[in-house]
């Protein structure tokens, strides 16, 4: 999410949404933190602009359109398909107008000249914009990669991008995600090569697993079937959406007699058909996990299924990943995933097309965007590398605001810039103190000891009750059970305690549970005075 | 862990330990189930032999050793003492008898034959074993690599190799991690070139983070340290310790006027330093995490500095590895790291050498070991491409028995061969209960409401209490904490409820809250009557 802003009118490009890392309990996403937008009630935010419709760029429109009701939307066909599914599921479809435009056009948005430019990607209808400012041409790549040989034919857009240059780069805002990895990412077309081996070799049923958005990739499993003569089902519900939607949109080039249904599917013979599924990144609740389980109502796993992850995992999934590909081949089938054959290439650029696009649009300052820092700093070296000057290189985090006048560009102010946190239906109630708790429950659980005592005598009136879950097992820790509640004992018996009673009976009993199994559970007690 | 059987006798090739998935909540690592071990009294051990000094390889010696006291150990000199620092601290060093052995020295353990051979891995003094049988021998690859320019410069035993299957080879067991990378593993050498890049270029001091136990890349580091003109210090205490274990055993080649103490190095120009630490998979307590996050006593990031990674992280590290890479670039450091350049190689070995030992073994029956499943499958595959029958290959599990006789090799019974989860003191206590309590406790954390009701009236005797921890931040839920203690005084107004008031209450209340927040925290209650 990237906000332009020129005096009090402002344009904002994408509301991504990232997942959360392994060690974000029960996390489900993370949303920008976009508190600034809402405070700054002076300024007038005329739309917002997309790029592409992956869920890192869209993900948080609903959130951003609840809190900037009426701010309208700018998107191309597919994007805006996309962004509509997602404004209806929130119920928030008619607090914004949605404006299509087609990749190449020119908005005005409030006092803001865009124009937008094709780009490649994993995703048709992808473009970058050039945002024109008094200063220069401020130009955002979106995600791309340099495909001379697209699935659906469309080029970048090579010419606008030297057409910017003429006029004069301000600044180059460009996507980083791979600029460690040197060279010039493959084309979209080598995977038509691995996929012609697949269906040639394959006896059986073959089924692939890919992203649901990943429309090209379909397109290019949908030929393949063709050429094969099998027949195409899809599973999983955001891919049979998608489908019907790119489709539709024409985008999607399947003819109907190609597509059967996957409840029709038993009717045919293994070696005339190809399913294509969701879960490639191995989430438990998409089709690919669930058949690697077994738990999949209408697909289950057969001896002689050729499997395909057309994927590669994203940082953090490799576990998952791994561990369904070998369910898979528990299962019998034969699993197919990069580096055994060729069946993915990324959707991003390497750093020789980074460099070509340096050299295509000579910007004055560059600001690497959409990367880790160590994708940043990687970038920013190429961009010194390519001719931009060090010093008008700014490597910056969320939250970092950059000003530019007629003396050139800097950093300025810090708004808040971090992640917000969603959990069910909490948008930023998960603080540091739950997430911490969160950890140590998860590590080694809890323990509760329940006493009551004679308000009077201080004596204990009964056995001591103890609750625990996620510790250790209780029936088995009887010798441990009688620690504790000898431990209580001890601890009550001391009738100087006064107000630290509680406390006490807390620490020596996380003390004896620690010196017995080497573990810390959370230890609380509760005692009830009668 | 591998068990050979010859009527009643027996002996052990590796006992080691693996490291537990990010979704094996609190799991310190996991050991083999030797119950079988344990049980058959009947059974005559003679020893536990070992390729080499890795924990994957050697961790549990500890667990085996105090199960099966007097088993005696053999090993090469430096996974012996390897081995011999394990035991020590488990005081266990007194319970066994560690056998010395040269690779190429031929054991005679019990009425066992044993071959040795060198191999070649990313730790000095490893093996393979030659195991004879009266059906032929059985080879066991050890990990391996074909390194013909290995950083000691003892190269693999192809001889060796090539006279076993004069003997007739009845079964080849060979690593299989890297079973789906197409080629030939490059030779440690490649690093010294990259090595000498980052020396050229470097103007402050050079941080080198790999494993402790990676020894060839401790003296290829030297290397460059003394052909560049830098000292040498090392921090961590695992390496430190295995650096004068080497070099005493002479396995290490460190001139002591190279060495520098590590509260010595802020005397030292930056320019003439480097240090070689640990922690390079991203493990919170080890160097490098600690650096990342300013937290070690003696050593600071500086602008600066230059930290080599010199490893891969391994499946299910890459978010910790590539947090601590950020965090180090916030830090002004200079990061290097593979892609970046070729700072490390795998110790495993690639399709091309694995046929190449299929070849000079050209074994009857293959079994391929040490890798997922899907390692397994690969290296399989390559076995019959190589040419051995698709009916003599055996791709099994932990706990296959596979037996040898006149007629052939077949799988027969299934014993215990899971996972044993280690948990601070406990083996084995956590089971799947444990585990599925911590998954929910680490989503979503636990409430518990605490009433007391008059015994006979069943009225409520006070506000009724909440504890709660990983759910939510109460002080900013009172609206939630008002609604559960109404549903409390609804639930328990009913009077019919009679022994299924515990479970009703926790129902209503786990219900009001994922209604209001979408989560499932673990909900108990406790009713006191008085």
């Amino acid at each position: 999410m990237t906000v332009f802003e020129l005096g009090n009118d402002a344009i904002i490009v994408d509301t991504g949404i990232m997942f959360p890392a392994n060690d974000m309990l029960g996390v489900d996403y993370i949303i920008p933190d976009f508190r600034y937008l809402v405070e700054r009630k002076d300024l007038k935010i005329h739309g917002i602009l997309y790029t592409h419709g992956h869920e890192d760029h869209t993900g948080a429109v609903a959130h951003v359109v609840e809190q900037l009701r009426g701010v309208p939307i700018y998107a191309t066909p597919l994007t805006a398909g996309l962004l509509e599914v997602k404004l209806r599921d929130a119920r928030l479809l008619n607090e914004t107008k949605i404006h299509v435009f087609q990749s190449g056009d020119k908005l005005s948005v409030g006092p803001f000249k865009v124009e937008s430019f094709h780009m490649c990607h994993s995703i048709p209808d992808c473009v970058g914009f050039g945002i024109h400012t008094p200063y220069g041409v401020i130009v955002h790549s979106g995600d791309y990669k340099f495909d001379n040989t697209p699935v659906d034919g469309k080029q970048p857009d090579y010419a606008r991008l030297a057409q910017f240059s003429k006029a004069g780069v301000l600044l180059l805002m460009a996507d980083s995600t791979n600029a460690d990895r040197p060279g010039w990412t493959p084309s979209e077309a080598v995977i038509d090569h691995a996929f012609d081996q697949v269906f040639r070799e394959a006896s059986g049923r073959i089924i692939v697993a890919t992203f649901a958005s990943l429309i090209s990739r379909i397109q290019q499993v949908a030929n393949a079937a063709q050429k094969y003569g099998r027949k195409l089902a899809i599973a999983g519900h955001s891919m049979t959406e998608n489908v019907k939607m790119a489709r539709n949109l024409g985008i999607l080039n399947i003819p109907d007699n190609l597509l059967v249904d996957l409840n029709r599917i038993s009717s045919i013979e293994p070696h005339k058909l190809v399913v294509m599924i969701t879960g490639a990144q191995g989430e438990p609740s998409a089709v690919l996990a669930r058949i690697a389980t077994g738990q999949h109502r209408m697909l289950e796993v057969e001896r002689d299924d050729t499997i395909v992850l057309s994927s590669h995992p994203i940082p953090g999934n490799e576990e998952m990943v791994y561990r369904t590909i070998n369910r898979l081949f528990q299962r019998g089938a034969n699993v197919i995933y990069d580096p055994v054959m060729p069946v993915h290439v990324s959707g991003h650029c390497s750093q020789e097309e980074m460099k070509l696009l340096l050299h295509l649009v000579k910007p004055k300052y560059f600001v690497p965007v959409h990367g880790e820092l160590r994708h940043l700093k990687a970038h920013a070296k190429l961009a010194v590398e390519s001719g931009v000057s060090q010093d008008q290189v700014f490597v910056v985090e969320n939250g970092t605001v950059l000003e530019v006048d007629k003396y050139g560009m800097r950093i300025t102010e810090r708004i808040p810039g971090g992640y917000v946190f969603v959990d069910g239906s909490g948008v930023g109630d998960i603080g540091p103190a739950v997430m911490r708790d969160r950890e140590i429950l998860a590590r080694d659980g809890f323990l509760i000891v329940t006493v009551d005592i004679d308000k009077k005598t201080g004596a204990i009136l009964n056995e001591p009750e103890i609750l625990s879950r996620g510790f250790i097992y209780l029936r088995d820790a009887d010798d441990l059970i009688q620690q504790v509640k000898r431990t209580v004992h001890e601890v009550l018996a001391n009738k100087n305690l006064n107000g630290r009673r509680r406390e006490k009976l807390q620490e020596s009993i996380s003390r004896i549970l620690y010196n017995e199994t080497k573990r810390r559970p959370m230890v609380f007690s509760v005692i009830n005075e009668r």
